[in-house]
C-alpha cells in the first residue's frame, strides 16, 4: 500500500557551530517522504519554485516517490534559516521566506484521491484538513503538528483531531496543549481530543505512544554525534507511517504500531548524522535493520524466574 | 546475601502545593534500605539524634534490617525542610540543619565489615570512602552521588570512582561532571573515570545503563500523579542494589543490571505515591512483580520476521 504524504517542500540553510549549509533540501515533506519510502511507495503532495532543483525530482522517482502532486508554480521555493546553539538543543529562526508557499493550496492527483494511508506531516492544520477532504476514504491518518499551531491556529487544530488516527508531537508541546506538565496524563487527555493514538516525541529521550488500553516506551538510539538536528521529527512521522502503510494486515494493530514507533526512531537516528537529507540519500535497508535490532538489545530485559 | 547501605537518616519537612508534612522519615540510607530490603536483608549504618522515633527502629526491625550500625548520639536528628514547584520537578530548599550528622564518622560494627555488597547512598564522597576503607572484601560496590558533591568535594569524588563497581546520577549531574551535553558521551566518559558501569537516572524519562560492552535503556512507569518526589532516587539504588545481593550467582552481570534498573525503577515510581516512606511502608512483593510486569508490558516490541 502506498502512502499519501503533505508537507513542506523548502530550501533551508541551516548553521551549526560546527557546519553551515545553504539552500539544502527540507521541508517537512520532504523528510517524511523519504523517511517512508524505505517501506512502501510514496505520494507526494507540496510546491515548489521555479527555482526547485530538477535532480530532486529524479532523486524522488529513484525512491519510488510520486512526485505527481507536487506543484511547480512561478517564483521561489520556500526558504527557511536558523541556527542551532552549542548543544543543538534550541534554534534560533534567522529567516523566513515563504514566497511559493505563501499561497499553497493542495491538490490532489486523481489518483491520489484513493489513498488509504495518509500522513499529513507538518503544516498548518487547515491545510491539513483541506487534504483530507480530497481523500475519499483514508484508512488510517497520522498528523504531525508543532507550537506554532497550537498557539496560532488552535481552532483549526482541534477541528483536525477528531479526523485523525494519529497524532505526533514533541514532549513540550504536550504539555502546552494540554496546560499539564505531566506527560502521561497529557498524552492521555489529547487522545480524548479526538486521535485514538498520541505519538510524544521526546528527542534524547525517546518516545511515548498512547492507545486506547496500551501504552509504550522507547528510549532514543544512543547517538555521540548529532550534526544536524533539523527534519528528526518529519523523519520519524515517515518512518512510522510508511512502515504502517508497508504492512499487508487490514487493521493497524498496537503492536505495529510499536514497531512502527521503533522504525522512525531509527530514521529519526540516521537522519541527523547529517546535513538536510544527506544521510537518507545513503542509508539502506539493512542498515535500519540492524538499528532496529540494536533498539531491541537495548532495551531488553528478562522475564522473572 | 545482604547489603550494606550507608548513609543520611533524616527528619524531613517537604511541602507540595498539594500537602506538606513535618518531621517525616527521610534521608538517602532510610529510603535506600527500605528499598532494598524487599530484596535481601539489610545491614544499615547511620546516625540519628535522641529525638529519633523509636518506632523506626521497630519498623526496620520489622524489615529485616540491622540497625545495629545505626549510631544514636546526643542531640537533634538531621533535619531538612525543602518545598516543591508546582510541577514537582524542582524545589527549593526552606532550611538544613544537619545537627547530629555534621560530626557523623561512619564506624562499621564487626560483622559488617564482611559484606560483599555495599551500596553508598548519597553523602559526601568522603564519607564513602571512609566505608569502603572499614569494609574487607566487596564484591560489587554501587555509589549515589549528587550535583553538591560534584561543585564542592570533586577531587573527594574522583578519588572514590576507581573503587566502585557502578555509579549512580541523575542526567543534569552526569552532564555537569562531565561538560558534557551529550548523555551518551557523558555516561561513556563517567566509566572511563573509574565505575565499570554507569546509570543516569532520568526521572519521567526513565533510565540509562551503561556498561564496557552494554547499554541499557528503559522508560518510566507511566504514573499520572505525583505526590512526593523526594528520596525517589534513593529507592533507585536501595531496589537496585538489594536486588543484586539476592541474587545467588557469583558474578554480577549486564542481565542482571538490566532488571536491576527495572526494579530500582519500580520501587522509585511506588516510592513517588505517597509522602515519606508512606508507600513502601505497605508496599507487597506482589505489587512489585506486577509493575515489573508492567514495564515488560509497555518496553516490548516483536522481532522483525
Amino acid at each position: 500500500m502506498s502512502v499519501l504524504v503533505v508537507g513542506s517542500i523548502a530550501l533551508d540553510t541551516v548553521k551549526t557551530p560546527v557546519e553551515e549549509h545553504t539552500d539544502q533540501l527540507c521541508g517537512s515533506a520532504s523528510y517524511a517522504a523519504v523517511g517512508a519510502s524505505f517501506f512502501s511507495p510514496v505520494q507526494l503532495v507540496g510546491v515548489v519554485g521555479d527555482d526547485f532543483p530538477e535532480a530532486e525530482f529524479e532523486f524522488w522517482k529513484s525512491r519510488k516517490i510520486d512526485a505527481s502532486g507536487v506543484q511547480r508554480v512561478r517564483g521561489k521555493t520556500f526558504r527557511w534559516s536558523g541556527e542551532y546553539a552549542w548543544d543543538l538543543n534550541t534554534h534560533e529562526t534567522r529567516s523566513v521566506a515563504l514566497n511559493v508557499f505563501e499561497n499553497f493550496q493542495p491538490k490532489l492527483p486523481e489518483d491520489f484521491r484513493k489513498a488509504e494511508f495518509v500522513l499529513l506531516a507538518n503544516i498548518a492544520p487547515s491545510l491539513q484538513s483541506h487534504v483530507l477532504d480530497q481523500v475519499c476514504r483514508p484508512r488510517f491518518v497520522v498528523a504531525d503538528t508543532m507550537d506554532l499551531w497550537i498557539e496560532t491556529t488552535r481552532k483549526d487544530l482541534d477541528a483536525l483531531l477528531p479526523r485523525i488516527d494519529l497524532l505526533i508531537l514533541n514532549d513540550s508541546e504536550a504539555r502546552e496543549m494540554t496546560k499539564d506538565t505531566s506527560l502521561i496524563r497529557a498524552g492521555r487527555s489529547i487522545r480524548r481530543m479526538g486521535p485514538k493514538y498520541v505519538a510524544v516525541k521526546k528527542g534524547e529521550h525517546g518516545a511515548l505512544l498512547f492507545g486506547p488500553d496500551d501504552f509504550f516506551s522507547c528510549g532514543a538510539y544512543p547517538l555521540e554525534d548529532i550534526h544536524d538536528p533539523t527534519g528528526a521529527g518529519d523523519t520519524f512521522a515517515g518512518g512510522l507511517a510508511g512502515y504502517l502503510a508497508g504492512q499487508e494486515s487490514e487493521e493497524v494493530d498496537f503492536a505495529q504500531l510499536r514497531r512502527a514507533v521503533i522504525f522512525g526512531s531509527v530514521l529519526a537516528s540516521f537522519n541527523v548524522e547529517a546535513f538536510s537529507l544527506n544521510r537518507l540519500r545513503r542509508l539502506t535497508m539493512e542498515e535500519i535493520e540492524e538499528r532496529y535490532k540494536m533498539f531491541r538489545v537495548m532495551s531488553q530485559f528478562e522475564v522473572l524466574p
